[in-house]
């Protein structure tokens, strides 16, 4: 774990060197044949491969050897935070994943739209999947006329028959049991305290529920609601605190730019979703932060898809606009992944992830091309992923001595 | 970390195997230019080469990856002991430096002499740089003749303006304001404890103050002192204690025979100051014990200087004189250093260090020659710099097995 106290007590802000931490989400990958090339090495990469020749190269570990994270954990190790000890739970990272501002007072869920019949048993757990516009339309009723004691009450729209319901107000626990029974044919599950802590919560979380109803009488299918995944906002240091950075994020989907805002990091706003776009994003903010988290989608989601090919092209595009970022000469420039999403695998991976620090005081490590065996041989060896916010700060001499 | 429980159990003392461990302060470096050199690989070293095809080589951090660490962190992780758990504080590293044999009812600080007007406000923080003649008089008079009630005082001179004082009591605590103000024009602050634990303390060390103004009054420019860096020795287990090692320490410079007496190791004393001198006092005091700790500090000044060359120089005088200790052949030998000083950063780095075990008992890794890039590709691989320890006992077969 990158230790909190070492890095508030040894981060200086004399220093205005930038650092710029691109990631690709899953671009650690496989060959698709025994003995072939990954979906990195056989992109081809002449800017990336430049950085490594100036830079040190590794691999990184995101939670554990052997541990394949989703988005909220691998981001959060980046970012410098054991994501074992900062456990965030559904209901917040769907919270976060349509950028609700969320603050520590609050206790977030995810919701589904349910149908019941007439004795009060879910019939379909998923509402016939309802239309965003109708989820959209039911938030907003529920929104104004739910009331809960002493607490204000937010119903957002994910998606569908997704919501998410917010319980703002002082005293709010976790630890209540979910509603959804799992199967039709049985009525919705009572909110159950798991501990004394929890009992007005799940009372207040209860009357939401009785309430919600009660405004969706007349509205099947969804005539009713399920909760489960309830979670506290966790409360974390800022980057800002804990290394002294100004940060902002340059991301085309919703989820990491609320990732990003769960650490302090501002949004960097823009037009367009390729990663020019967004490499321009960061060149045309260049005096607003110090620190630049950008975050390219498409390598994962074509490694989802099992499109290698695509992935391969989505990584070259990242390579040919690299240079617009190179031009403002960035002292530190860390490229990786939060994981591996292999495309033979079509599913995040555990294996390591390539990753490459580029500055002027790198130590320069024979690796000359950016790819998973290059740099599994170098010279930051295998590490834990929260490693890397402490050397991108070494390297951008953004950190005194310890002791004497 | 070393885990102190396992050594503690796990350690022998039936095989009396010599372990030998060669620290050349900041031995790790950078290339002058990106693709270039670094001191280590630009130096002619055979000897260490041929250390190299007979050991296993890696790459060690002294206190995480990304943090840059002073001599006391750094050597107490070479000895096996986290230097994060093990925070010594800078009055016990000015003691140490001087090697004041300090014990844990000890309390320690660092001392200027100044100059103060008649009005009692700071002129000069530094005395005038008082030279350390005058600075061993002034030290005596108020070891002689400041009283401080229920506690020992020592007052010892370090160089020109600097000192150190040593209460020694039961019950002093950690946890001072320092006195001086930081700019002239105004006076020395008072001590205030910064918890309840250290309001006695604070009472004794005040009156130390009073009473040292007292006794200074008519040696201008030396008629007061400030204090800073309150500190207590900090409470370590022994070398001996934990692994079993009856340990030697041979170093020219006074900090580091301290830094080794914190860990119970005896100092060899030695006419000369050469790695060749060192490595004989080695050879002279073979059956005195069986780990030797030695100490060659020109590598680090040389690159805190900035000459690449003289360091290139340090490293190729301690490889020639190299054959003077292989001829007592140690069963055990381990080159390393505490951290990087590249020449081209002028001061302590990051960088991960080079490292070689050589002992009949290594995995040869297919390294054969002595530097950074050969050792980030070892079979150590990069490891915490805490399990050198547990390593080098491990190839002197002086750890039994864990569990059956």
């Amino acid at each position: 774990m990158a230790n909190f106290d070492l890095m508030r007590r040894l981060h200086t802000t004399d220093n205005p060197a930038r650092i710029v931490l691109l990631v690709m989400d899953g671009l650690g990958g496989l060959p698709m044949q025994p003995g072939g090339k990954t979906e990195l090495e056989t992109a081809r990469t002449p800017n990336l491969d430049a950085l490594c020749v100036r830079g040190s190269c590794g691999l990184s570990y995101p939670v554990a050897p052997g541990v394949t994270p989703g988005s909220g954990p691998a981001h959060l190790a980046l970012f410098g935070y054991d994501p074992v000890r900062f456990d965030i739970g559904r209901g917040v990272l769907e919270a976060v994943g349509i950028e609700f501002p969320m603050t520590p007072r609050d206790l977030a869920a995810r919701g589904n739209f349910c149908s019941l019949d007439a004795a009060g048993n879910v019939t379909d757990r998923r509402a016939g999947r309802i239309d965003t516009d109708t989820c959209v339309r039911l938030c907003r009723e529920l929104t104004a006329r739910v009331r809960v004691p002493g607490v204000e009450v937010f119903v957002e729209p994910v998606k569908e028959h997704r919501f998410v319901v917010v319980l703002r107000g002082d005293g709010l626990e976790e630890g209540l049991t979910e509603t959804d029974p799992l199967v039709t044919g049985k009525p919705p599950l009572a909110i159950v305290p798991e501990s004394p802590a929890a009992v007005a919560t799940a009372t207040l979380m209860n009357h939401f529920v009785r309430e919600a109803g009660q405004v969706l009488a007349d509205h099947h299918p969804a005539n009713g609601v399920l909760l489960r995944g309830f979670a506290k906002h966790p409360t974390l240091p800022t980057m800002s605190e804990l290394y002294g950075l100004n940060c902002g994020a340059v991301a085309v989907y919703p989820m990491y730019r609320g990732l990003a805002r769960l650490v302090g990091m501002s949004k960097v706003t823009f037009e367009g979703e390729t990663p020019a776009d967004e490499f321009r994003a960061v060149a045309a903010n260049w005096d607003a932060h110090d620190f630049f988290f950008i975050h390219v989608k498409k390598t994962d989601s074509y490694g989802e898809d099992g499109n290698f090919d695509a992935k391969v092209g989505v990584i070259e595009s990242v390579d040919q606009a690299l240079p617009i970022l190179l031009e403002k000469k960035p002292e530190v420039i860390v490229v990786t992944g939060d994981h591996s999403t292999p495309a033979t695998m079509k599913t995040h991976s555990w294996h390591g992830v390539p990753t490459v620090i580029a500055s002027p005081w790198a130590r320069f490590d024979g690796t000359t091309t950016f790819g998973e065996s290059a740099c599994a041989r170098g010279g930051l060896g295998h590490f834990p992923a929260v490693h890397l916010m402490p050397l991108a700060l070494a390297h951008a001499r953004r950190l005194n001595k310890y002791g004497a």
